[in-house]
């Protein structure tokens, strides 16, 4: 029965509107002003009541009479990438960083068909009201890229404004080929937590290190201590990273400098795990500038991504009704991925579970195509699109369907 | 005897003079233009032939008939340092760096008491050609700071344009009393090799280690590896010291960066040692590489201070010499220092001995006077000059003297 | 229907016979002479051919008439450690190391219940030949905690004296309660490979590390280097461990010695992942001997686990059919373990499927049963021995019950 | 004139029996039962008051009226070493060590040339009583190769039951050619501190390390580290050894052990760098195992050995003494050497000055004689004994003589 709701050839000629207009129109994280307003105007024309949240983010609450309520989340920023891509619908957008500096904008991540796909499912629903009942909380998040987002609209009261839905909903677009479901039951994705590391050490001229506590030398033992943590701290069977993603220290060769600053990266796929690495790194990073005679070293923590747990009893569900959908052979479980996604805290904030699926967004006919994040990232958008609607009115339906 | 050529009271007043304008005027390495310019005029003042050479550079030829001869260098260059002394002749000049920066500069290793010292020691010979016979090449050297004085004045042919001495005599202020000298026999000051380093790895999102090469582990391991230089490859009783003065690698936590880049200073006493030690670099960051599977890496010398080495029995006569001019209670031999001089290519280029000494320029009541390099360092100019002139006299006149 | 199959009270008795006496009557690997000769023993009363293969092996071949062929593996050794249940039927044996060294002998493993339990089968089936029909093939393995017996039995002609099977079945106990079966699909087990390294350094008196090359810091590097294998190399979705179980160099504290040796663990899930994590292992350890300047290491193979790949369709078929013997609720999906075991070698040589499971061997009101290869390991032998010959009649039914 | 003070040729003939019969007896530290039993019966012989101190030691008190005090000694025990010299006076003698293993021990640090130059020296001062005045202090000190015996001696009231001279002499043959002198001024040999650690870990099956605390990874990074403190820590014209001479942890390849054991020697010249270097030892060890999260290591003391001072106005004298005895050409001022020796502890514990010398014995025609503690070590006993005798009367007459 779901199948039978379709885009009409008008919805179609909106949505494929709706993506080109947002893919020229990128805008950086907690920046995506003019996305909002496009999402306002949107949802005024459809007639969907709305309310802005957290800075960029926009709320709309379809109300169908009685029955469940179920939430959607779409992401909506674009990242500072110069789109390499040669179409004529490809990014010339600039942005500018919090430290001034002017970059490119691109919907390197493919967000944009996210906003467009979640559009036209609210197009479909609002045409199509004696097919369901309940309410839909379609929540068109910012600032994903940055995890500062999903906490920014739960900051802003999200849920003291909404219903609380029974399931929250989310997808990814991801060049696979499209009309294709990938999702992981449980652990869906990493946290991470990022962290700047500041060392202190005492500078000296570099023919005399008995006058300095060298933090270059300290930070290159500090370094490959860490690498112990997943070697051999953990269980060969739980999965974490520790990446050091830039160390910096000193300007010239002949003097020691006085302070090393590096940067980790930690993805983890269990609370447990993440508290288990977390406090090793603190552990080894203190000791060891202990070894040097150091001042205790600075932790700051720059972000933190939280996790994506796909409750399994509703993700069987939805794959059932994937597989319904798009036929069960294009509907995959795939084990989890260390990527990180900020989706999980929108549920997590009030104990409803989640559901976060990747559809695919790639020509069935291109070999290779480019990874998300890279500068050559395109999904082929007419199939990417459809399949994104698809999925999210049948994933909706599933809960709402009469 | 050589106690009897004093300062007249017209040239201590010169002296001064010419050292104010000096500390006043300070001018970056191998930017020395005014400074030469003030040494070319003093030169024609004095009645000293001279020309240029290296630049910034100015070789004077005193003759004063058949007789031995002797090289007399005075470095000329002053240091990008803001001066923070409150002498009311404080330097407020700037300089550009390479890089364009505009910056202060001061006479912050005291080359203006050298070059002012030489000048002076210059006007006594001229006034006493009696009391010696012979010529003395009086070499103003620029770009002390950064090695590429001496070289310079080489590859331009200083040696082709005076004859040779028999011996090339050099002198530094340092901050103990002034009436003081301290000289080192054989290695003196260490040799300097100041080296860039570039790791290659391979780029990778921070949660796919397996994809990367990673080149800050490659980098701490590298670090860690080159400790054991000096620890485990030479003997306890060389000297050495392999400093990594910088480290920079990687713009973003979650990003392994494709590169890494690290400077290394490298001091040694002897040649052999040297050698020993730049052969353990490399081989060390090449094998690390290999064990990271990594590119070969790129080691770029930065630049090289050659060997200081004072002739012992030049050195031994010198001690005598200036024993009976300041009073041997006043002359110490003191052990090698790790800091770096060009002065010793200069004689090493001719194969001819070279002596090096340093001389007080503090206040004998000063308990803690400010290091060279300082931004408070400041000789007493007085006893500094003093000091300066008569070591250079008498160092001279030892072979000179009728 | 197969549930009706089940013990005869007298099967029963002769059953925890054999089990009393296989545990008080242990054998170190390859060594099992008296443990063949009583499964000789018991395998003519059945009335069952057989033959002797890889030393202390046996193996037998009940033929039923036309029909499948299903090979079904028990092992038989004991282990070097003293028993320290207090059961009036303790294990107080004996045995000799290969370095002649005279040990205590425990079936720490439970490899008793296996053999025990393969007999009972063989009772059970040859009593009901008219359930079924096709060929058992029952391989008695001696040496599994050596890595040894699989390999042993193959390379002594195995598979050119049977007819080969269509699978491989096997089967261990494990201290959950009995009645109880676990199993993973794929890899189940890890593949293990031991080497050991030998370090060529050069010896030098302790206070003359320049005439040294020293093998212990070079160690020491190698040590630190190989943790980034699994920190950097691997996926973190991937699971391997490189252990350094031992590190053994010098005899005084003032001579650095001329050797180091040390010994590696290393386990893997996946081929990939094992050629990966054993090419890195020999790359870092010869690079970093290049690093010390040092000779080239020598790598020996002390022995190597093979994969235990469980046939996911095989899996899939036994679940079931255990499922319908114990229940459903009492199969479990198991993640892999890093333990190993050399059964999986013996499909493995003639590209026939396995299926390895574990069966429930503690009392269920045990609250923590001792693990294996503990001197407290002990199952409740007769609800560990009931589950052990179910599912193996069950298992082997499977496929040739009529 | 104190050349003329010869050994006639009987005193010569004496000597070199003496020597022979030493070189046939050597005995183990502080076992030198014989050897002071022969010391004994040559100073009863000479006619010199002696007594037992510090088990085996002996002491010997010369008088000859008013005068100075001067202490002179020689040690005399032997090496667990295989003579492998084919001359027929090799030493065939055994010994057995503290832990009852039997060894061969041979005279392989000369020794036995310096007893039998003391006993010489003493027959001529007895025999030219009238060429001098004082008191001679003849300290045959047992157990120097491992520091037992001068603790042992003043222990055992060395110094209440003899007057304190003024200065005590030593000396030990080197295999430079005989006739020659060396001498170190101030710092002359290295302290050393051994000490043994013990790291404490968890033990765990190796494909389990998360139930482990990996001592073996715990010690890789603390010999790494180790490696900083003479990298970074001290001074590169300060002189240090930290060598781990042993490292032992671990049983089996695939069980990580609980406990790891290492040694470590260090070799310091003065007492300041030697506090320094303790400390960051106990830093660094402590902090890594912090890093591990593992219980505080322990740190046992082995021995000590103390510093060997050679005062500088003495020694200068001295060298002006031998210059006259051997000729001033013949006689070298030479560098530290990071050996050790517990001469220095004599007059430490009196805070009476030492001197310490090296006299030549190896013939001066042989181009590569075998070094100290080789199994071919061998002074040509004619020359060296003639210049040990010298040395040690001239040194005593130096202060002694009319």
């Amino acid at each position: 029965m779901l199948k039978t709701i379709q885009l009409t050839d008008a919805e179609t000629s909106k949505l494929h509107e709706d993506y080109l207009h947002l893919h020229q129109s990128p805008e950086l994280s907690m920046q995506e002003h003019n996305t909002a307003a496009f999402i306002e105007a949107s949802l005024s024309e459809i007639g969907i009541e709305h309310f802005r949240c957290g800075s960029t983010g926009v709320v709309a609450t379809l109300r169908n009479g009685e029955g469940p309520v179920v939430a959607f989340r779409a992401d909506s920023d674009g990242l500072p990438i110069q789109e390499a891509t040669n179409v004529d619908y490809a990014s010339t957008a600039r942005g500018t960083l919090a430290d001034g500096t002017d970059v490119p904008v691109m919907h390197g991540c493919g967000h944009d068909t996210h906003v467009a796909s979640a559009l036209a499912a609210a197009r479909i629903l609002v045409r199509n009201t004696d097919a369901w009942h309940g309410t839909v909380i379609f929540i068109f998040q910012p600032g994903e890229e940055t995890s500062a987002g999903a906490a920014a609209m739960v900051a802003d009261g999200l849920w003291d404004k909404v219903p609380h839905p029974q399931v929250v909903l989310g997808q990814h677009v991801f060049p696979f080929a499209s009309g294709n479901i990938c999702v992981t039951p449980e652990s869906a994705m990493a946290m991470a937590d990022s962290l700047e590391v500041t060392l202190y050490g005492k500078q000296a001229h570099g023919s005399q290190p008995q006058d300095s506590i060298d933090p270059i030398v300290l930070g290159a033992n500090i370094i490959t201590r860490l690498q112990t943590i997943t070697s051999r701290e953990l269980s060969p069977l739980d999965s974490a990273v520790v990446t050091c993603g830039s160390f910096h220290a000193g300007l010239k060769e002949n003097i020691i400098p006085d302070t090393a600053v590096f940067t980790l990266n930690i993805r983890t796929l269990t609370e447990s795990v993440r508290a288990q690495v977390l406090s090793a790194v603190s552990r080894i990073i203190n000791a060891e500038a202990a070894a040097s005679n150091a001042p205790e070293p600075r932790i700051t923590e720059l972000y933190t991504f939280p996790r994506l747990f796909n409750d399994p009893q509703h993700t069987e569900a939805l794959v059932s009704v994937f597989g319904e959908e798009f036929g069960a052979e294009n509907i995959r479980l795939v084990p989890p991925a260390m990527g990180s996604e900020d989706f999980g805290a929108l549920g997590d904030a009030i104990n409803v579970p989640s559901v976060f699926w990747m559809f695919g967004g790639a020509s069935p006919e291109d070999p290779a195509p480019a990874v998300n994040h890279s500068p050559f990232f395109l999904p082929e958008y007419r199939g990417a699109l459809n399949t994104g609607v698809r999925a999210a009115v049948a994933g909706m339906l599933h809960y709402l369907g009469r």
